[in-house]
């Protein structure tokens, strides 16, 4: 039997799950692949807080430098988070050519080209399954079990946190900010919020797997970012009333070799499988031009779901380490070209969901609908709701597929109108199509 | 640029989707893995027809032994089908040191156990990713990223023709007979159709998940199977009238310890994603007792989804060559116990639906009753329809959780009630708690 000795950074919750998870299977796992995973070392700056997991003595540190140098440490889990002490780790322990393990998502997001980089210099991997999609093995599904496609489009609900929020505002009809609030109660939001509502953390995500797709490291600039705050109540039950249900979603696509990439919240079809998906679940559905569609599905986070991805890794990397296969897939597959080009407004094309409050008036729709007409916007369908005690009338547009610049212009135009009463509401429609 | 020397066995369907694959996308595979896969000979009966693929002089030959013992081909893809000339190339190559790709089903199912051994006598690998639910990347989603996992329970929709059918049939509201003879005309039905509508070919898929997830070969006839030949529509209709739809479930469980295994139709909630998978998808629902709920769709058949999942096996093969791994998780996990042990009717616990057809008379289902009380079985809803002009009353019933054993005995004394007037059909209730 061959061994593996593990040295982990940070002995947080997912740190916690991971030995958790290692002293449970590490047996099962040895069975399965020939390998032991030990858990060798354990650097936290707090080793007195009482995990309850037991560990050897001489396991815990709060050195998490002695651990990357150790000699009987193989690789090293980084599980610290943010991105500076995190980086110097990780930059550390790959110059050190030891096997790197890592949940960080804004780590990547941020400073993955030098990871990368660094890790291929010194002819050793980064392993960072548990950083997309939590238990979800869709980094691994994308550079292994897909890897002879070329990847057409990827939808990702990767947040759970929103995903549960807006599934409790559809089937509760409440508002946003009682849902909000009533989630950070329940421990489902961070307080504050921002990562998870504001979009950052999906983004922190679709970049990843951007750049996996597409074969160079994502600028998180090159993502539009919008997230789920101050989200209407009315929107939701809008999207119902039409068949549509609202997630964050993150979309990324091949348009004829430019990248198109966002993190938005749109409507998705009732029927559609990814609406199906709610409560803190995530999913990730890849489109590949030889597989077709394929999707994947399961807790996007969680002290043993994530712990789950992370041993995934710690296991492979193990094989990787004991067959001298040097600098992996997971490395070589970010780095196939120096940068991608992105969609500019005048090639993204997309349906919406608008909605106006306009002054109730003859003319007023008149004016909008010439206003859409000029600009290539055809209109799916319309509803006009009874006006608001304020004189106003909310209208519900879906339109069909134009380009994103004609939206802007359109939408400019729109709210300047005098019979516009208040800020025009605009998402993405996503039909799949 | 590292290369990999491929021969393909059998250039049917499936063999010309991975030709077409790689040659569309090879060189973006050589980017990706630092591996040019090159199809270096392909072995066919029949070299005559015209597949619409151009390969150069000297690739195609009649004589598949000439390509497993070629000095130039690294590895083999195993295609022909059968169960006979498909085990004898398999275990020619595997004896010539030479990995070896499948994508079937039935011979792995059939004489799994001799190939995995043999592999591994001969340090090398079998990968047979393409066997179960065809372009979706399952089996390396077990046997990787859940690699930390205990299995608790595997569901899987693996049979696209059955799939396809029963979506029909809930849509269009139309009998068995009438939607098998479309899908057979369409192209979706084989004709005969036994292997698809009786389960078999989900089946076959069955005993290899299970086998992976569990530790050992399982041979087929541990898999009490039926299919969905001759479902009526009643059934359907029923079903639906509760809040459920039907599926042909593969059904693999750890019962403490014991494997509980089936392939069976089964009524599954509405709103439950399972219920989502329609037309001739596949998707299966894995729980590991760390990760959770997971769940993998995708296309689970067809000569592009299957190559996508041959190729990339291919490319992990090779990687493993380059490498020397030797004998890969995909043949130690299926060999790490002689042989299970699997749950027998008293230690399977399931709840049902049952029809029953009975006399529209005082005491009649009073006698049901008492039965299905004697034999410990709850009942958690009954419906009774109006009866028919015969006479009699088709009497609906939801049970609770109870032992097949108790099932079965039950229902034998109801077939035998003087009231009774026909078949009682019962099918498992499966609401994944």
């Amino acid at each position: 039997m061959k061994e593996i000795r593990i040295g982990i950074l940070g002995f947080g919750t997912v740190g916690a799950g991971v030995v958790e998870g290692i002293q449970k299977n590490g047996a099962l796992m040895a069975d399965r692949t020939g390998i032991m995973p030990i858990v060798a070392r354990i650097a936290d700056l707090d080793i007195e807080t009482d995990r309850g997991i037991t560990v050897p003595d001489g396991v815990l540190t709060t050195d998490a430098m002695s651990v990357i140098a150790d000699e009987n440490v193989d690789l090293i889990v980084e599980l610290v988070g943010g991105t500076t002490v995190a980086r110097t780790f990780t930059l550390e322990a790959l110059k050190q050519g030891k096997p790197v393990i890592t949940a960080n998502k804004a780590l990547l997001a941020d400073h993955g080209e030098e990871i990368y980089k660094t890790a291929r210099e010194n002819n050793i991997g980064i392993y960072y399954e548990a950083a997309v999609g939590g238990g979800i093995p869709i980094l691994r599904s994308q550079r292994a079990g897909l890897i002879g496609n070329q990847i057409e489009s990827i939808y990702g609900i990767l947040n759970g946190t929103c995903n549960y929020m807006l599934t409790r505002m559809e089937r509760e009809g409440l508002p946003f900010d009682e849902i909000l609030a009533d989630a950070q109660a329940l421990g489902y939001a961070e307080t504050p919020p921002d990562l998870d509502i504001d979009g950052i953390d999906t983004a922190h995500k679709a970049v990843v797997l951007a750049s996996m797709a597409y074969g160079a490291p994502v600028p998180m600039d090159a993502c539009p970012t919008s997230g789920i705050r101050g989200l209407s109540a009315s929107e939701i039950v809008n999207a119902a009333d039409l068949g549509y249900c609202i997630k964050l979603l993150a979309i990324i696509k091949d348009n004829d070799g430019e990248v198109e990439l966002s993190v938005e919240p749109a409507l998705v079809p009732k029927e559609h499988m990814i609406a199906s998906v709610s409560d803190s679940f995530n999913a990730v559905f890849v489109k590949g031009d030889i597989v077709g569609d394929t999707m994947y599905y399961g807790r996007g986070a969680g002290r043993l779901p994530t712990g789950s991805a992370v041993i995934g890794d710690i296991m492979e990397a193990a094989s990787d380490k004991l067959h001298d296969v040097g600098t992996p897939v997971s490395v070589t597959m970010m780095l196939q070209k120096d940068a991608l080009t992105y969609c500019s407004g005048d090639n993204i094309i997309k349906r919406c969901y608008i909605r106006l409050c306009l002054e109730d008036k003859p003319g007023s729709m008149a004016q909008v609908m010439t206003i859409f007409g000029k600009h290539n916007i055809s209109i799916a369908s319309v509803v006009q709701k009874e006006r608001h005690e304020s004189g106003s009338a909310p209208v519900v547009i879906l339109t069909q597929a134009a380009k994103e610049s004609d939206f802007v212009a359109a939408m400019t135009e729109i709210q300047a109108l005098d019979v516009s009463t208040s800020e025009p509401i605009r998402m993405r429609l996503e039909d799949f199509e």
